[in-house]
């Protein structure tokens, strides 16, 4: 298996303490040894790292917690591989760009069959991993109902058909952005928390940073960060439900569906 | 303007002394400071870094200039910026997955009237550079004309007709590669040098850097680096004529058209 994070942000917002937490997962605290990728939306620009080594040992991960990159949406995974072989080809984040946006998808769990979503056509997955392949079925299903993901109303209805299907393969748990609009949809796990004023103090879960987020905020900011477990230890996260989509936009849950 | 570089190689090879004096013209030695890209190839896998900062100046610069990834092919790009903004998704290199291969691109020049490239399908430009739109035309015309680009034969009679239509444009300096052909196309400036043994000693004339090869090598090694300018000063750089299109191969030039 493998771990997902994610930020939504009405401000651009550093990722690094969150990423910090979830970096231990890959390779010290967690399994999650087989690669890990960080995708960053900037002004409508997407710049993912990449490396197949251990995010916990990897220079470029090393690099990333040093960098104050700040922006409203990030995805992040790191990899357990089950479906594909460790290389970077085969490493999460992946990016395609549909109608002018790139969109970028992370995923977590297992699909059974996941050849049946292959196409000839479209969007074709260049690693062989399920979820690659998952990702590509998504955004070719959503061009031929010609339906727009960059709207919220109708990327959700379309998203919570398709993820459905895609859970009756196995388990299903993904990111997908285009900078401005967030979905998440869960399976087994994905956890969620909103950071708004007043803000207090917190604690890592994985490796020993404290972090006063009203020393690091102004009182506007409103800042959700999902993840597959939560990251904090003085938090209360929340667990969403297997089949559950959430559409995120500035930070904020949409009400959808 | 902006200034090139690619590489294409029969072994994994470390590009870091070629990027090392592109470098120094990213902000010191040259006037590129509007961002630089370097995408490498691995295994069929694509990872792009990018920064709208200077590459002398550039934290993520630095961090590659001490990772010593080794590849057959890469891509990079340093931008003085002329058409469109100086931010993230107006840097260069570019990348489309298209039939299940990521091809990764890079312009130097100016082209006049590119909306004239853009499409309502197909792939469309998500910055606002001539660049990215020619590339996305490229990709589409090909598509149209049902040209497979993975084969060298096909892929240079295709491109040397469209690059030189968007040669008549502008200036159309381009690179393009899928990890295995590398094409390199020339209107102004565009040098290239295959080393292979007996290797020996060169200086870069950017940067106080001197390596010697045979220490670095293989017998067997063929490297051609393709750049704007030569970037040694003790070396017998080709330069290519404009309207020529070279399509390389592990390292060999082929030997087409």
């Amino acid at each position: 298996m493998c771990e997902l994070l994610a930020m939504s942000a009405n401000t651009p917002t550093d990722i690094r303490f969150s990423f910090a937490g979830l970096r231990q997962r890959g390779g010290r605290t967690g399994p999650h040894r087989d690669g890990w990728g960080l995708g960053f939306f900037e002004a409508g620009g997407l710049r993912c790292f990449h490396d197949p080594l251990p995010a916990s040992e990897s220079k470029i991960a090393e690099l990333l917690s040093q960098l104050p990159i700040k922006v409203k949406v990030a995805i992040a995974h790191i990899r357990q591989a089950n479906v594909g072989a460790i290389e970077l080809k085969n490493t999460h984040p992946f990016q395609r760009e549909v109608n002018g946006k790139y969109w970028c998808y992370a995923h977590n769990g297992q699909l059974a069959d996941s050849e049946s979503l292959v196409s000839s056509h479209g969007f074709q997955a260049v690693g062989t991993t399920d979820s690659e392949r998952a990702f590509c079925w998504l955004l070719n299903q959503a061009k031929v109902a010609k339906i727009d993901l960059t709207n919220p109303q109708s990327g959700y209805t379309f998203l919570k058909h398709r993820c459905d299907q895609l859970r009756r393969m196995g388990v299903f748990n993904m990111l997908l952005s285009d900078g401005d609009t967030l979905y998440c949809y869960c399976t087994t796990k994905l956890h969620w928390i909103t950071r708004r004023a007043p803000f207090g103090q917190t604690h890592l879960s994985d490796v020993d940073w404290q972090v006063n987020f009203a020393e690091e905020t102004s009182p506007k900011d409103v800042v959700t960060i999902i993840a597959t477990q939560p990251l904090t230890l003085d938090e209360q996260w929340h667990a969403m439900q297997a089949g559950e989509l959430t559409v995120w936009q500035q930070g904020e849950m949409l009400k959808l569906g």
